[in-house]
Formats: C-alpha cells, structure tokens, sequence
C-alpha cells in the first residue's frame, strides 16, 4: 500500500507492507497550491518514480487533496467521528488509472464552527500508536493551522484551529516585524532560543492576548532591547506562548496532553508549555502514516476482493 | 508657512497663514518606502508645484520623513513630553536650500519600551484645538499602527502601539483569511456593518484576545455562516473589536476619550465602542496641521529673525 499526506504547500508518501510496518518514505513540495505543469496527475507520477512497483499497490491520501481546491472534493464528516467513520465517507475517485481513497475532512459546528483536514488522520494514527490516549486527552498539533482535539472514547469529540504558524509566516514576511531579520547576521542558538523564551514570558503575563503585543516586537528592537535578528524568535515565543495560554487559561479540565508532528516544531511547544508551569506533553511524532494504515484497515482498502484482483491483473 | 505630514505609505502638505489657518491642501503617494524618482527632493517639488510661492515659505514637517529611513533622522524625546519639549528637539536638516524643521518622535521605556513618529503632532494639535482635553483624557488614534495616548496636564505621559491596521492587511493580503473576498462581488453596506459588528462582538465576549478567533473567519465561510466578501469586514470587526476590549478590560481609570483622525475609520471605533457598552468617543478628524503650526509657533519659527530675512532676499 502507498499512504500519501498531501497538503497545501508538501507532499510525503510512504510505501508499507500489508502489517503497516513502513518500507520507504518519499517527498515533494508539490502541495496542492504548488503544483508541477501536469498538475496533480504530474506530481503523483514524480512523487511514485522510485518505486517501480508503486502501479500495483493501493493508495491512501489524507489532507487537502480532497479540499474543494484540491484534487478531489470530499465532503466533510461532523464531529464526534472516529476511524470507521473516516473509513467509511472515503472518496474514491478516478484518476488516471488509479482508484485511491480520499480521507475526509472533520467538520463542527459547536461551539465554533471549524474544520480540519489531513489533521484527523494524524490523530487517528496517534491513538492506534498510543491506545492510552483513546480515553479522553488533548492533542496537540502545531503547524500553519494548529489544531487542538479532543478525543474521548475513542472519538474526535471537538477542536479548534489556532493559525499560529501562518500568522507568524504572515507577520515575518510581510509585516514591519519582520524587517529587521531580513538579512541580518543569523543569531546564535542560545540567543534564538532566549528570545523564544522572552516571548513565551511576555505572552505568558499578557491578560489581553497577544495583539496588544505584538508591536513590542519592534519597539524592543528601536529601544535597543532586542537584536534584529532575535526578534524572530521573540516573535515566535510570543505567539506560541499565547496559544498555550489561552489554552490553559479556558480549559475545563484536565486531560493529558500530547504533542503531534515534527519534532522541532513540538519541541518548542513542549518548552512554552513548561515555562507556563503546565505538565508537559508527550511527543509522539508524525503519526500521519499510521493513522492512514489505520484508516485503510477500517476501509477493508487491505483486503482486495477477487473482481478487484481480476481488473487488477487485466490493466498491468 | 508649510506643514506637512510625511509618512511611510502618503504624504500630505497644508499652505498656512501666520495665524494658522489652513489656506490650501495637498497630497501625494510618496511616502518614505514609495518615492519618485528623485527621492525626497522630487517628491516634496511634485508636491509643492501647484504653490509658486513655496520656496519663500517657512517648512515644518512630522512623521517617518524623521525616522533612520528617512529624509534626515531625528531622534526620539521621551516621554512625558509636551509641544515645548517636541519644539526644542526639531530637527533642522538643509535640505537642497530649504531648512525644514522635522519633528521628532516620542519614546518610552516603562511600562512597555513604544516608540511613536507623527501621531505626537495630531495629539499636539487636538490639544490645541481642544483645550479641555488637556487636563486628563485618552486620545486613540486609529490606523496601521493604532496609539493609544494618556495626556495629563497638557503633557503626554505614556502611550501604547496596537498594529491592527497592519494586522488587518498582512491577513487580507498574505493570509488564507483573505482568499474568499478575492474577486468576491461586493457586499452590501448592511451586510458589511453587519459582518463588522459580529465580528466586533466575537471580540467581545472572548477571554483569550483575538488570535484564538481568527481562524473564525474562515470556518464560518466554509460553513456557510458568513459570505465571501464579508470575511473582509468580519476580520476587521474582530481586530478592533479586540483592540478596544482589551483597553477597556485593562484600564485603571476613567478618562475621557476621543478618536483622532479620518472620520471613516474613527466612525468603525466609535460603533465597536458603542457596543462594547462604553462612553462614545468623540471625533475630532485629522489634527496634523494643527500639531505642526503649535509646535512651529512653540520653535518660535513663525518670527523669522531679520539675518533669515537677508539671506531669503539673497537667494530669490
């Protein structure tokens, strides 16, 4: 089977053996807003070329392939959903030959309408590797969109997005903010990651958010309190630091938490959470692979029928 | 005598009788980061053209044209600062045979480093326009990058930088948060107040600030909540809305406020005010020119001493 994560701005695809276990791994930047000429059909063909037997295996996609800009639409699930949910609202679609399946989006409406895409799978792919967690606990998953789920029983119960990422991404590139980095000397690790920490802290102690903040960003650089180029971190603590907080700040109760997704990214997290005194969160990876095995076992994708293996051996 | 507010992204200039009154205004694009070929010498020509009689007039100018970035730099006076104070540390560059008077910026340390180059002026002129506000009042100058100024006893005593001008920007250009009003038909004026003021109360009742929210803007379109071209004026309603929420939350006293600048955005603060339940602010429209002529009048550039007068005959 191949498993593909296909996002906005990335494409990661993984080759596995019938148990799950991994064999290969492979990437691209031909997200679905940065695609090849050929588009889509071009990018899947680029992506597959080192693996000469990619023709013959089942494929699985999650993530903005099946937005309405992406490859295929397929439609939302509403929250609470677990992974016989995803499995069975699988879009499975033609494209070029291939039949693969789309995993949905999750949708809410209470108590803020928000969606996820790709995000579900990851955490469905969390509780199969850590089934401690399919109780109740808090997932954390920093990125462009971070997502903070709830899974109780097994399920997706609730979440909400933070645009963390893009909002730094945004006020780095095309705010005053971001200005004094642009070309100035790199900053040594200690001092990136004690103007982090100086973020966090401001955030931290914020009691209206961290708009009335962000300004100090350049204040502190035009007073002479912060190096040009440290005032990317210290805007990064900033904003990280004020997601965790807020967090904290309007939690009801206390679940366990854990960290999703690339390890320097979750490793910041889990500093800004233990600087707000909070317990900190497990780190459990990029679980994406997992969670689309999974899904491909609740979907019966594993288990060819014999017509299947009849078209199969008719087109090859 | 010429006044002229020079910013980063216009320029504005006013011809004025001794007494101070505006005789003739106008303006240009050619802000400090936006200049004609010719820098500032072919901007401030462009701009004076229409007034033969520029070159024997007295020139004061405010704004970033005193900033590292600009014309001539300027520094700072810090804070608590009145006219005489900012009238003391005028700049006085030669400037291709003119000598203008530039005015400096404020600066502060405590509680939070700020820095402000312009709005030190409007705050001088609503004060000289509006001398009851001397005693003790909040002036908010709404724009890029919003002030919010405390003057007591004619003296500004501290102040505070919220950019949600420029936050609204960097997310309605670079942001996904922009993407639907793209290209969208334009909404009605009702629906756009309309969206503003759900926006303005989603601001309202968050305890966490504002960046929890954004992402609303997006899920309530994807969910049918909101129209494409509203998310425009939805955003807008959450930024405000919040940067008004969170100074009313964190202040200790009740002063009174006014709003200074142009009526169409001051009018969106006075509507957020409105419904967030406080005391309307009052209007009191664009102050720059009045700020300039104070402050000139405090340099005692008004009296041109008889040596000035030679050398004006000299070269003309």
């Amino acid at each position: 089977m191949i498993a593909i994560d296909w996002g906005t701005s990335a494409l990661r695809a993984w080759r596995m053996a019938a148990d799950g276990t991994v064999l290969d791994a492979a990437s691209g930047p031909w997200g679905i807003l940065n695609l090849p000429e050929g588009g889509f059909p071009a990018a899947l063909v680029a992506l597959l070329a080192d693996w000469p037997d990619a023709a013959g295996l089942k494929l699985i996609a999650c993530g903005m392939i099946g937005s309405v800009n992406g490859w295929h639409e397929v439609p939302y699930v509403d929250c609470p959903a677990d992974a016989a949910a995803l499995a069975r609202a699988l879009g499975r679609p033609h494209m070029g030959g291939a039949v693969p399946g789309i995993v949905p989006g999750l949708r809410q409406f209470q108590p803020l309408p928000d969606v996820m895409r790709g995000e579900e799978t990851q955490i469905v792919g969390a509780l199969a590797l850590h089934p401690d967690l399919s109780h109740a606990a808090t997932l954390i998953l920093p990125g462009t969109h971070s997502k903070w789920v709830t899974v109780r029983h097994g399920r997706i119960t609730g979440f909400h997005t933070a645009m963390t990422g893009e909002l730094f991404a945004v006020l780095s590139q095309h705010s005053i903010l971001g200005r004094p980095a642009e070309g100035a000397e790199p900053v040594a690790e200690d001092e990136a990651r004690a103007a982090f920490r100086r973020g966090v802290q401001a955030a931290s102690s914020s009691r209206q958010g961290v708009a009335p903040l962000l300004f100090s960003a350049r204040s502190l650089f035009l007073t002479g309190g912060l190096g040009a180029a440290a005032t990317r971190d210290y805007l990064s603590g900033l904003l990280v630091g004020d997601e965790i907080r807020a967090f904290l700040a309007d939690r009801t109760e206390m679940l366990p938490t854990v960290l999703v997704g690339e390890d320097r990214l979750c490793g910041l997290y889990a500093q800004a959470f233990e600087m707000l005194g909070a317990p900190v969160p497990r780190l459990v990876g990029n679980t994406a692979p997992a969670g689309l095995y999974r899904i491909a076992v609740e979907a019966g994708y594993l288990r060819p029928t014999p017509e299947e293996d009849t078209t199969h051996g008719d087109t090859t």
